[in-house]
């Protein structure tokens, strides 16, 4: 996205830069550190970095610059949010990521001489290791960024609360994809999503730019209320991406959502608005993880009939609607203001 | 160990306090914040303390006291440890521990439903988002110990910074499971050794504790390098205790660490003793991980008649005595000194 590139340039640039630095402590540990740093190196850079970025303007939009130290922040989340997804490409037993093999899948490799089940499972250890590890780079990355001591504290303590938060909803996620749809109720799917996405992947870099900035806690609160909006109408656009989303524009297959028996509030908001004609039909497709073409156009045509579409656009336009009242509150520029417009705006148009 | 006592109920009263106030945040997010909750309580409690005692120790015998956000940061050391355990016990797939089931082993449990391969797999799934959980939850509690900014941020800095070198360590002891004992070389060993026990267990709580009482560098050196001595003599009558220590006293079979593959320093030892004549029967006994009685009879016997058992017990003196120099030039009351003069000889006298 325009809006968030400038600063996406300046965390890739640090991170280049920390993990090809033959000084790193880590790399000298043993054969692993070395291969760690490069391991990071490669996977971090592929990121999209939307939550460094999103980091980065809140910072700026308060003070009006940049600093080196603010760009470390930026990067260590980065790191971490790589680390969550080396623990959940492993939970998921995913072997794709980010153009690339899955971490776990790099490490399954280097055990050819084992069984198949043995490599897969030494892979997933290791992979759980170089996880932990990234933990920990991304703390200590932040502790030494030389910003004041109170501002470092107060990230680890925002980051440690959330971050236990997105592992709770983590396991509620792991959880769902093991019952049936009929026994899970939205609301804790939408509970779910505020923990795993919204406040983490939007409230959280859009208040540690305000703790860096040194603003006051009602802006702090002012931004984590703009973020959980942010993030459900983010989640909900990629569970439609998921479901409806043409192969050639997300790079993922038609209906991998429902492949991979995830209980989307998109799914749950169709089968909740379809009547009793057609709500067997709907739940055969859930329940049998059928993504044919023919069971898509299926879902799209009960989902448009029921009206779920509908009232999934007006919950768009509402939601979008309290975003652009909390982003006008800002005491910020209005040149950030329309920023921050701009990408509510996209998040809800992106086609991938 | 009596030494140590009166610091691990503090921790115990901490862990017991923290776990059981409803007004935890965690508790309230969804299911598995409140039965998570309940694990760690349970978990933690029944681990020894040894590092968060050892903390306390060092803190008190520089500052004459111990006050509550130095218990709370004891305490955090203890989560870490306890998530550091869960996470060791998927990628070794033990089923007991600290007396009771594994974390893992406890969610696998949940999935009755399922068939056993998929239980499993979702078991281990929730173990790893809850060793990842208790990090953050111990790096909470640490930012909000109360303690001034710059201790706090001193010790993220320690604590992420050596937790980062344990992780790697943990990725040799995995390989080195994997590999014949002819292709270890004994220096990656104690390089393993010294990040994966020494410096975490020994040299970081010592450290810590002169961090919290404001104590200069070259102190902290010093306590690094004491604690790698320990470290050094508590592993290898660690692996002594796990090749000949009686079931009776340590809690574990004899001969546990051949049955898993183990290859300690105390084996490779004995192997490097052997003359031609015995090596080819220590190799096999290590190959077939045979642990049978008179499979260690004959490596005891061995290990005797080549001299490895006077080589380590000649180390042990040695280490010993580099210990209790470093001991006597600590900046503290002899009573302090005393208590960890015994500590070491008591970590190379135990049976368990």
């Amino acid at each position: 996205m325009k809006e968030l590139s400038v600063y996406t340039d300046r965390i890739k640039n640090f991170l280049e830069n920390y993990f090809s630095r033959d000084s790193l402590n880590i790399s000298n540990i043993n054969r692993w550190g070395m291969d760690i740093v490069e391991k990071f190196k490669n996977f971090s850079l592929k990121g999209k970095m939307l939550r460094g970025a999103l980091l980065l303007l809140s910072t700026e939009m308060f003070k009006k610059m940049v600093t080196p130290g603010d760009v470390k922040v930026a990067s260590a989340l980065e790191i971490i949010h790589s680390s969550l997804l080396i623990h959940d490409d492993i939970m998921d037993r995913d072997l794709t990521r980010r153009g690339g093999k899955t971490i776990h899948s790099q490490y399954t490799d280097i055990f050819k001489d084992l069984s198949k089940q043995e490599a897969y499972h030494f892979g997933e250890s290791l992979g759980i290791c170089a996880g932990d590890i990234g933990f920990f780079i991304a703390f200590n990355i932040l502790s030494e960024s030389e910003l004041a001591s109170e501002i470092i504290t107060s990230i680890v303590s925002l980051w440690s609360e959330e971050l236990s938060y997105v592992g709770l909803a983590q396991m509620e996620d792991l959880w769902f994809s093991t019952v049936n749809i009929d026994d899970i109720d939205i609301n804790d799917v939408a509970k779910m999503y505020r923990f795993k996405t919204s406040r983490y992947s939007f409230s959280l870099p859009l208040m540690t730019g305000a703790i860096l900035s040194g603003q006051n806690e009602r802006i702090v609160e002012v931004l984590k209320n703009l973020g959980e909006d942010m993030g459900l109408l983010f989640q909900v656009k990629d569970d439609e991406l998921g479901l409806f989303g043409s192969e050639y524009k997300t790079g993922k297959p038609v209906g991998s959502d429902l492949k991979e028996g995830k209980k989307t509030i998109y799914i749950i908001q169709i089968l909740h608005n379809t009547d009793k004609r057609d709500r067997e039909e709907v739940i055969n497709i859930v329940r049998n993880r059928d993504s044919s073409p023919s069971a898509i156009a299926r879902l799209k045509s009960i989902a448009k009939r029921s009206g779920a579409i509908d009232d999934i656009n007006t919950m768009f336009e509402d939601v979008k609607a309290k975003c652009m009242e909390k982003i006008s509150q800002l005491p910020v520029d209005p040149a950030y203001k329309e920023r921050l417009r701009k990408i509510t705006d996209f998040i809800i148009k992106r086609e991938l």
